[in-house]
């Protein structure tokens, strides 16, 4: 039997809402136990984000909870209560790694900082997620993807050069943030395999930004050039934005002198093939006039024509998609991209983790959590028994019942 | 001496242009050697890809290349030449970690596949990247960022609802997708520390959209909900968008009544503390009206102000800044989130690897390199003599003279 990468690791994952359960997730479709501990009465916010009665009424949760908390148990503590914060600490002295995105020193005050559980568990893995950094004159502000979208810059350089900036329509920042959590627990693990110590990692939104944003930072404080919006197009090449079709709308990129050639030669080359057109320079010099030509020849033709013709000659083509065109495509099935879950009556498909291992496929034991769903059956593995249990019970550790 | 986390990989890095070279450059960061192959003649795309004078000048690559390359050393081989791609397979079987982002079947033609690679080096991580995966029918489409903003339904919900759909303006399939990778890679050297073995691992951009737009394909998948773009605003709560201010504009997010409540007393609680607004239902059934009266009153106030008042009782806030004022905000440097590098007579600036790790700090040895700056010395390493160099010059394996 192939064993899963993370096989044996234990996570203690206090984070909520996007990011953190979004790494978590991964960590444990890689074979890594997770431990999600939530608060009492609504626990993860995500569970009620944008809920739709469908999802409540079958499932229990949100789509967004949905779709970040597969490969999760879920266990109730209320850490405001001085026996909860002594079983978090007792339990982060048996794992591996803690995950979490409380405001720097929220987990100091619980007596769960770094420092305090290194102690007892110097091989831990110390995982921090946070809007700004743990430092600098912005660290006490909070923050959420959409903040980030604007100080990160990206916002300004998002929307049409003549209307207001708008934001990249789903979660970036959260989602790439919690790829760079993925990314440090790794590292923190591989290095742990290789010397036996654990380490404190932490993000931020603010990194996850600047790390989206690096190649338009890089080119400002090179010449000071600022980057404004442009729709669907940008600055490096033309053709290289979206065209109309007779039913939708097409993306075309050809940066390339034959790719140009080939896009004018499969569309029509009496109207595309002009001496004007002919170097990536002659088409940045020409931009209205291409772009004009180009759409009076797509306009005419319907979107499936058009990545037909383009596809075929290796021109750089696309459907711009809506939601559903997008999720039901069967590229994505066909490469294992969509995980499905039974949930008592009901399947729930998910997306799969970003990435796919030979060797070590990853796994979808199980469905996401009803909150503290296993309270006592991890207390119970932990060693607490039924009269400890009933002690947390009666000091509301475990909440109210 | 503290030392890096993957201080002995070595990475032979054939990736050109985006999400390959930003995740080999994480790698670096990490302590990795990185081995860059380039083609003969322009090398990596990315060296031209909208460059500009000062940076060509001064520099002599792109600010994209320059951004996505420090921690490399490169090397040109020219892989249409027989004792070229025997050069890259001596040296694969001496590296840790291969990344190539070659069309599907585009290594074997060389002799550099997985399979065949992994007869002399079963501890090989071998790691590929794809537009839309390595088998399913649209297999053997090249797509890039743009592409997949459009396929994965991201464009569809980025921009003005009743305007077109707009570009998420930074390549964030790309970038998300180097996360992807480096995770990839993390956990096969991690599983490899474990059990001596390699694997091949792979993503794409397809399963980097598809990861960015994972709640809204659950909630389709759900009930057949398909979101469309709103602008700055979001259907999760009001407000949750950008905002007029006398001299630019501001993003504000009070989803929670408290934090509604906050924000309406530090602005004009007259104005904003009606009944109507009370609970986040009530918000969003009066979402026109709130907006509109929160517009009134944030048109008065300038960015600071907005941002002072709002930051100090915990509301959301953030200016919209530009890409000037996002590079050189104070916050970045103070979390170490700029590297500066010297090259030449200059100072290159880019960003950190988007996460820290407290033990093993990034390190910053190399600025990007040269096209083949460093093959001969490559090479010489490999155990290559004068000689042998002089004979691949002389049937121009490593490029023309």
């Amino acid at each position: 039997m192939v064993e899963s990468v993370l096989k044996g690791i234990r996570v203690l994952d206090f984070s909520r809402i996007f990011a953190g359960p979004a790494a978590t997730q991964v960590l444990g479709d890689l074979g890594a136990e997770i431990i999600k501990i939530e608060e009492p009465g609504r626990g993860d916010d995500a569970r009620t984000f944008g809920v739709t009665e469908t999802a409540m009424e079958e499932f229990g949760a949100s789509p967004s909870f949905l779709a970040l908390n597969r490969n999760k148990r879920s266990m109730v503590l209320d850490l405001k209560i001085p026996s909860a914060r002594a079983v978090a600490a007792d339990m982060a002295a048996r794992c591996d790694v803690l995950v979490h995105n409380f405001r720097p020193g929220g987990m100091a005050k619980f007596g769960l900082d770094y420092e305090t559980l290194a102690v007892a568990n110097p091989r831990l893995v110390y995982c921090e997620f946070s809007a700004y950094g743990t430092e600098g004159p912005l660290s006490h502000l909070g923050a959420n993807d959409v903040a980030l979208q604007a100080h990160s810059g990206l916002m300004s350089i998002t929307g049409e050069s003549d209307r207001p900036a708008v934001r990249s329509g789903t979660a970036v920042i959260d989602l790439h943030a919690s790829l760079g959590l993925v990314s440090a627990v790794l590292a923190a693990l591989f290095h742990r395999e290789r010397t036996g110590k654990g380490q404190r990692v932490e993000t931020s939104l603010l990194l996850s930004g600047a790390h989206l944003m690096n190649y338009f930072y890089t080119e400002y404080w090179l010449d000071g050039t600022v980057r404004q919006r442009m729709g669907t197009a940008n600055h490096l090449s033309v053709p290289n934005q979206a065209f109309p079709a007779r039913d939708g709308s097409v993306i075309i990129i050809a940066p390339a002198d034959d790719m140009w050639r080939r896009c004018a030669h499969a569309l029509a080359p009496e109207k595309l093939d002009r001496p004007a057109f002919k170097t990536a320079f002659d088409r940045r010099q020409h931009r209205d006039e291409l772009i004009a030509a180009l759409t009076d020849v797509t306009r005419t033709m319907s979107c499936k024509e058009l990545v037909d013709r383009l596809g075929a000659v290796k021109v750089n083509v696309s459907k711009v998609n809506d939601v559903g065109e997008a999720a039901d495509d069967a590229q994505l099935a066909a490469i294992g991209g969509v995980v499905e879950q039974r949930m008592g009556e009901r399947t729930l498909k998910s997306v799969q983790m970003p990435f796919a291992m030979s060797a070590t496929p990853a796994v979808a034991d199980l469905p996401p959590p009803r909150h503290g769903e296993h309270t006592d059956e991890i207390l119970s593995e932990f060693g607490y028994d039924a009269a400890a249990i009933e002690a947390l019970r009666a000091e509301e550790a475990l909440g109210r019942a």
